[in-house]
């Protein structure tokens, strides 16, 4: 019973060392390294090289390191009877929060705008806007989203959700469904998008949703890449439907140097940072979960292969 | 009895029809315009022409229609028996303290670079802050300082404020007087001034000071340009003592285009627009000060001569 990490960033080594101060006794190699292959129990991955997990014979979970586990589903060619677990990290979701927080308070006050006008030499002040003055939609109101509306709320923002089921958050008023999509989008004036990537929300930041939104809206995507059509963006941007956007994540990333996102005045990229899972915060419940596959117990944090996430 | 508004900043007819909206009957002149100067009992004043108040033989009350009053402290020229008054703004406090908030979430996380790498096309993910990671100290505990300190706490923001006299505000730990002021910098990460431009706090945020900050603390100035002495903060920036500013305010506004600030990579500006007065919001105290003056009743908010705020 053995673990073995996989990821193509070059944090093993900082993911070794955090799993062997909190358990020392348990046998944890990295896939670059020569290792026992069936001894290999348990794989923890992020992003990991297509088709490596065909490697070991008798693997019996997938453990993601992270809290979206949209790459497992898109390596076709992986053991696909194996459960996949994820990480929910408390952390995760505060940083994550206030990343948004950060954004929409430098949208309010133009300072995107300002850090550019400086370096032009330009002085043009520009009337700002106040926390009362919009309303933030949040696409998606699981774990990270749930603490980013109460976050919200407590600051003093006018907060709306949407997600596939009615959720019952103090002030934060819920939609649900497909057919409470449009409405939620009509009254929307910062939407946030915080959905998991899978089949049904791939795209899903498109012309048709785009235009649903008031005149000047706001976009911030800190999901994936996968749910904005790039070109969708631009267009509605360049005509002045929304004012700006302030994307984390990309198709590709890093972005390639061609991609118009780079010089287009109304967007504010960020490096795919806006949080990071913690390896100290993160570490044990992962461990708790080997103790369990060793126990033979049930797993925490079991993702659903039918809703993808 | 009659008003005029003196200020440079193209502002006169927008002042003269908030005033004329809630007082038709009240006659209000604008300096650049003939009007009947021996009429004038109370002068509106904002940056107005040194000397200008000597124009007005019977003027009772020089009227600042902003918070900080030291430009007309610095107007040699004038009636200096007249009171002064300024105007005490809640909104003017709370729009102050959204965009110091907004500040230093950009800071937290590191939004101002990511700006700048953009138009650079470098993808360089950095470690971000949380709001639990720094201590933010507000030099000057007034009106403005102390809305500040409770929306910071409020935030989740570990907060102490610096002030001529001890203060008591909720969880904001208070120092006060000159032989606490070493104290309070050796244990402020973000350093916020808010206080008025005197004598006294001229050239405050100076070498010595910035000294006695921990390596790596940031600066926020939303108060005066004259608060800072320019060629200490650049000497203190560039030694890595401190990690960066931002600033609202300098010496002379617009900034001249050959200033160094404009191409320094760790100050961040705003055009002088943190926070500005709300003619609708503001109307109301100045005319009831006029009526005052009218009735021969004592003024509201009349700035104190000797402390120069």
């Amino acid at each position: 019973m053995a673990i073995v990490i996989i990821r193509q960033d070059g944090k093993i080594p900082l993911w070794q060392r955090a799993l062997k101060k909190v358990a020392p006794q348990v046998p944890v190699y990295s896939y670059l390294e020569p290792h026992p292959k069936e001894e290999i129990t348990m794989a923890l991955v992020w992003k990991h090289p297509k088709g490596q997990l065909m490697d070991y014979p008798n693997l019996k979970c997938i453990a993601c390191s992270g809290a979206g586990v949209d790459f497992i589903f898109q390596d076709e060619n992986r053991p696909k009877e194996l459960p996949i677990t994820r990480v929910v990290d408390t952390m995760l979701a505060q940083d994550m929060s206030e990343h948004v927080v950060a954004v929409i308070f430098s949208y309010l006050k133009h300072l995107g705008h300002y850090r550019i006008a400086q370096t032009r030499k330009i002085w043009r002040p520009m009337q700002y806007h106040r926390i009362k003055d919009f309303k933030v939609g949040i696409l998606g109101l699981g774990v990270l989203g749930s603490v980013l509306a109460k976050d919200l709320v407590r600051f003093g923002f006018r907060v709306q959700g949407w997600s596939n089921s009615k959720k019952s958050l103090g002030h934060v008023k819920s939609f649900a469904g497909q057919e409470q999509l449009y409405q939620f989008l009509q009254t929307t004036e910062i939407l946030v998008c915080l959905l998991p990537l899978t089949d049904n929300t791939t795209g899903i930041l498109n012309a048709a949703l785009f235009k649903q939104l008031p005149r000047g809206a706001y976009l911030i995507n800190v999901a994936r890449g996968g749910h904005v059509i790039d070109a969708d963006l631009i267009e509605y941007l360049d005509n002045d439907h929304l004012s700006g956007a302030c994307l984390d994540v990309f198709h590709e990333e890093p972005l390639p140097a061609d991609h118009p996102f780079w010089e287009h005045d109304r967007i504010h990229m960020t490096p795919h940072y806006a949080s990071v899972s913690d390896t100290e915060s993160v570490v044990p419940q992962i461990l708790e979960n080997f103790r369990r596959l060793q126990m033979g117990e049930p797993l925490l944090n079991v993702v659903s292969k039918e809703r993808g996430y």
